[in-house]
This record gives C-alpha cells, sequence and structure tokens, in this order.
C-alpha cells in the first residue's frame, strides 16, 4: 500500500425530506446565489422546497447552466456573483450544475485581470473559493462528495477537469425522492458512470491495496445487482436511494486510498467524444471503456483477472481468457443497462475520432495510461477496437 | 436505507516516514501537550520523531495513560493542560491514549464546578474541545478516525463511552512501521476488535443498505484473509499496513451509514468484564460476541445467513444451521488469533459475572441489543452460552 492523504470534509445529508434541513446547514446571515440548470427543478418541486427552506436568506439564482457546462456560462456566474457580493453558492442540479459551482466559486474570487482558464490549461493551483453546499438532484457524477470538476470550454472545444481542496462542497443533501422524475436516458448515465468512475480507480491496484480493492468490488457488485432492478423499478425508494449512495461513494476519493496509480484513460478519451460529437458524458465512457480494457488487457491483466473471479464470478482456467470475459460482461452490462458501446452506433468515424482527439491530446502534451505511456499510436489501436 | 448524516473531517495521512509532516500539521504557533502512555513511544523512536518535528513548537508532556484509560488519570492531565494552557493536544499510542486525548480535550475546556463525568453518567452534550491530533501505534479501536471515547472511573468501577462531533481529531497520522515492536497480545486485540467493530454495525442490516453491508463484508473478507498472514510474517509492511487501515475503516462511521440500527450489546457486556476481571477489551469481546450471536441466532438469521454466504462461503441447506456455523466460524476465527473465548478459560465464574453486569446496567437503566430489549434475563442466559 503506496503512502496517502484522505480528507474529506464533506457533510453528506441522504435521505426523504432532507431539503428543509438547508436553513441550518447554509451558514446564516449568508448571501446565497441558487444555480441550477434547465428548470427541472421547478417541475419537480425540488425549487420551491429550497425557496422555503431559505425564506429567511437573501438568496438570488443564476439558472441555464448547461449539461457539460461551459466556461462561457461560468463566467457569466461568477461576474453575477461578484456583483451581488453573494457569500454562498448553492448547487442543484446534477453533475453539470455541481461542476459548474465549483469553478464558479473559483472564478468569483479571481482577479478581473486574469483569466481562471489557467487552473485548467496550466493546472494553476487554487488559491481560494466561495463556499458551496449542493442538493443533488441527479446522482451519477460524485461531484457532491469531491472537489473535481470538469469545464468545457465553448470557443475551443475543450473539455478539462480541474480539482482543489477549496472546493469541497460543504455539504450536500441527497434525498433520494428527487431522482424520480429523471429522464431514464439519465438514469442509465448515472449508472454507468458510476460504474465507471470504480473501475478507473480499481483496474489500477491488484493486491496493493487489499481492503480498497474489495471495497471498489462491494461497489461494482452493488451497482451489478441493484441496477436492473431499478430500470423495471424506477419508482422503488430503496433502490434509487442505493444507487445514488454508490454514485457518491464511487468518486468520494474513499477507492483511491493506497492505490497506486489510477488509470483515467477512458475519460480522458471520453470527454473527447463529448467535446467533439456531443455524446453524454456517461455513453461516451461506455463506448471507450471496453475498448481501453481491451486494449490494456495484458497489462492490467491481474486486475482483469481478479475482477473476473470476485465481481463477475467467471471461471476458466486461462487467465487471459477470464480477463477478456470479464471486459465482455462490463460491455454486456453497459449494454444491458441502455448504452451503445461502439462508435458506429453514433455514427462516429473512428478514424476521424481518433485524428481530433490525437490531436487535442498531443496538443497539450497528454499520455494516457497507469503508466503515462500511451500515445498517438495506442489512441488509435484503442479507438479501433471501439469502432 | 434510512435517512442519515455522515461528516468525518478527519485529514488522515497514512504511510511510511509520515511522522515529520507533524510540523506542518500542528496549527503553528500553538502550545501543544504530548499524551502517551507507558513509554513504549520512547523504546520504539516515535517519540525522538514527535520531538523532532516538533522542535518549533513548545510542547508539554503528560505520560502514564494506562490500557482501559481511567476518569483520574484524565483530570490531572485536563488540569495540567489548563495550567499550562494547552491550546492542541497530540496524542501519540494506542486507543487509550487517544480516547483519554478526547476526554482531556473536553475536561480541559470544562467549568471547575461541574465534574465532566456528566457526559458519559447522564449523557451531557459536548459543548467544547481542545483540537486534537494523533500519532497512532497500536492499531484497533478506530479511536483515530471517531469522535468515541470509553473511560473508565476507578472509583466506581464503571467504563464508559461518550462521543461528540467536538471530539473529531483535525488529523491523524498512521505510520504502519510504528507497529513493527507491537508485543503480539496487542496485534491480535487489534484484529479482533476490528473484526468486533465491522460485526456490531453489520449485524443489524440485511437487505436495507446494500452497500454499506458489502462494505462491511469487504472489511471481514480482508481481515479474514490479512490477520493470519500477519500473526506469521509480523515484519512485513504491507500486512501491518492493511490491518492498520482495516482498523481505522471499521468504525470510522462509513459502516453505519443507512443501516437501520446497531447493536454493541457485545461491547457493553465486554466493558464490564474488562472494568470487573481486567480482560483486555478484545478478548473480552471474543468471549462475549459468539455467545450474544448465538443467544441472537433466530433474530439475526438473515444477517447472519448473508454472513454465512459471502464472508464464511458456507453453505448449508437450512438457514439455522447456516447462521450456527457463521457463529463459530467466528469463535474460530478469534481463536486463531490468539484468543480464550469462553469465561472458564480466565477462571471468570459465568453466575458472578452476569450478577455483576445485571446490577451495573439496570443501576444505569441499560437495556441491550438492537431493539433495547434484553434485559436481566437475556444477559444472564447471554453468559451462560459464554461459560
Amino acid at each position: 500500500m503506496i503512502n496517502f492523504t484522505y480528507h474529506n470534509p464533506v457533510k453528506i445529508v441522504f435521505g426523504k425530506g432532507t431539503i428543509p434541513e438547508l436553513k441550518d446547514l447554509v451558514p446564516s446571515g449568508h448571501k446565497v446565489m441558487l444555480l441550477y440548470g434547465g428548470g427541472s427543478i421547478k417541475q419537480n418541486g425540488v425549487y420551491d422546497q429550497i425557496r422555503n427552506a431559505l425564506s429567511e436568506f437573501d438568496v438570488t439564482e443564476f439558472s441555464g447552466i448547461e449539461p457539460n457546462p461551459r466556461y462561457e456560462t461560468c463566467m457569466r456566474a461568477a461576474a453575477q456573483a461578484k456583483e451581488q457580493k453573494a457569500q454562498f453558492l448553492l448547487a442543484a442540479g446534477g453533475g453539470s450544475v455541481m461542476d459548474a459551482a465549483k469553478f464558479i466559486a473559483v472564478a468569483a474570487l479571481y482577479d478581473e485581470a486574469v483569466d481562471p482558464w489557467e487552473i485548467m490549461e496550466h493546472r494553476k493551483p487554487v488559491a481560494a473559493a466561495l463556499p458551496i453546499g449542493m442538493v443533488v438532484t441527479l446522482p451519477g457524477t460524485g461531484s457532491e462528495m469531491n472537489s473535481f470538476s470538469v469545464i468545457s470550454r465553448e470557443s475551443s472545444g475543450e473539455k478539462l477537469a480541474f480539482g482543489s481542496p477549496h472546493c469541497y462542497p460543504k455539504f450536500s443533501i441527497l434525498d433520494p425522492e428527487t431522482t424520480f422524475s429523471i429522464p431514464m436516458r439519465q438514469v442509465e448515465n448515472g449508472i454507468v458512470d458510476t460504474f465507471a468512475h470504480v473501475m478507473e480507480q480499481y483496474m489500477c491496484a491488484a493486491g496493493s491495496a487489499p481492503l480498497t480493492e474489495r471495497q471498489a468490488e462491494a461497489l461494482l457488485l452493488t451497482v451489478i445487482e441493484q441496477a436492473p432492478k431499478l430500470l423495471a423499478n424506477p419508482k422503488d425508494y430503496e433502490l434509487r436511494a442505493n444507487l445514488m449512495w454508490c454514485a457518491t461513494i464511487a468518486l468520494n476519493g474513499s477507492l483511491g486510498c493506497g492505490v497506486e496509480t489510477e488509470d483515467w484513460s477512458s475519460h480522458m478519451l471520453g470527454h473527447e467524444l463529448t467535446a467533439r460529437y456531443g455524446l453524454d458524458h456517461a455513453r461516451s465512457l461506455a463506448v471507450m471503456m471496453p475498448a481501453v480494457h481491451r486494449h490494456q488487457l495484458k497489462r492490467k491483466l491481474p486486475r482483469l483477472v481478479q475482477c473476473a473471479a470476485r465481481v463477475w464470478n467467471i471461471s476458466a482456467i486461462n487467465d487471459l481468457v477470464r480477463a477478456d470475459k470479464a471486459v465482455d460482461r462490463m460491455e454486456e452490462f453497459f449494454r444491458q443497462t441502455g448504452m451503445s458501446t461502439r462508435l458506429y452506433e453514433y455514427k462516429i468515424d473512428a478514424n476521424e475520432a481518433a485524428d481530433i482527439t490525437v490531436e487535442r491530446l498531443s496538443k497539450r502534451g497528454v499520455m494516457l495510461g497507469e503508466n503515462g505511456d500511451l500515445g498517438p499510436k495506442e489512441i488509435r489501436e484503442i479507438f479501433m477496437l471501439a469502432k
């Protein structure tokens, strides 16, 4: 087990009817800026619950944060926060609104003369951020219990990530009842996103961090068990609650404790598909993740063999066969969860996608893989396996 | 899954060579009071590492905190902390020192005219505590990542617990190398304590919190796999690290998320054995836990059956047989870990132990069990099963 630091100060308030607790969670007297997306929270009652809970606060609003939230939108929100002297940001929505809130919280305290995009483009450390609270209505990204954010820049077509301890939410409210009205497509996305988050961390360990590995397996087993039930019974509170909690734990840092390295290749490649072709984030993962694992089968062999045995219950004499079957089962699980898993299904030309991705990643000097040694050649090969 | 709040703000710094990080972890300029036990930290080099790391701090010391730390000792430490105007408590040791630190941190800020024992005896809420940091040298109790403490009062022979959000350590340093010099008896104790902490939480859920249950099983499986290896290879860093991390996660609150109730009967009964007969905490658990589960076999049947299948890999047609075998396997595991599991092995008369326990718990009005309905009759029956 390698040395690590784990510090996750987010307060989780989980369960039905918990939104009214906002009145005690938001620091009293703070001027609140409520951030949300296209207005679904006005239809499902979440907006009213929030405004009622905050009836004694001075609340302003910024709405219209889009899926794959844009730098341009966030900068407008940050300007408004500055102008209105917001002291607390409350994000109500899914990963897009939560991720946007983190960037807005940073940008709102940025020097006018400097472009905060530098925290992504040049990995400039974040010096400060407004405090943030969250009401999660769309589980999957895990943004509610971590310090990471992914923002897209329309002008350059880039989609980049940043993270900072300053960006942990002070609290996150998770009421599974708020998820009942989510379109099924989004429910499917949340399930696959959760699964993929675990895999990106788990597929780099094998025996090096036994407890963390078993915790990752616990999460995969739970998602595999609960997801089909939820898709069949979308109004079941317990199933909603179980998958909502899985999404949070999948990316709260606990599954990285003591793990030697992580491999976010599928996410990096998926982000490029989203940036160029507009694929939902989870759907881009469902395409890229099986391809990445097929390409890296030998390198990840011990981990895939362990995953085959403990998660998929696959017995086969030959390790390569077991590993291969584990990837097949993963792709099958994605398909059962309503995903397409091949580029052709989205009418995306694999060569074109590879060209664009190689160009973008090369420009930023990014190499992929657990050892950072996957370059243009390997990326092209992975796209061919995804076609 | 029931509603819950989860908020664990402890910063964990894990790995070899991490003690020097103290100099950045303790708030600069704070007057530190170093708390430790019988002086083993002077033999294993931990003391020197700490003093070196804090060479620029004003550090006073209080040593001699005993196993099952006493109220009387803590009150002396609190008086010293008051007198010396300590601003930060640094606990270096195992559960006893860490638990003591939490009580001292509270008592040092208590009104002179009031006895802080009221937080245990009358469950008076804690209003404030000095900030605490920890250097763990003896894993098992999990005190390094929770807000709980158990203190014994010599004058009354009581052993009582309290907890408060004010008592979370600000940080805990876990360097597995510091554990190499622990006597094997203590290593065994830590393993059984860890295992027992998981069981007390896990044995009340069954299907109600699927992810949390699988995480509990992940921990039990890891302990069962790693413990015999460690007992055979006590100088193996990886094995030390794995069990140290298991001990922390076992009682950091994460295994209670969404679980309907917890049942700390074995701990409550074990505390009485320790208070009266001086049994090590873990050894008292190894006696009482199998007896409690045999007594509650029918009530805990679904959980024991799940545990039998997922943890012990027991297949039997009859649920009662499976559950019974799961308890047998647990007792076997305790014995393999060097524990006696019956009262007669300690020359303790079961009737006498039952009498004393019933009297003490009755006096405090305590009923045991997940439904709080185990009284004198049931407690006597449990002691008979442990004889």
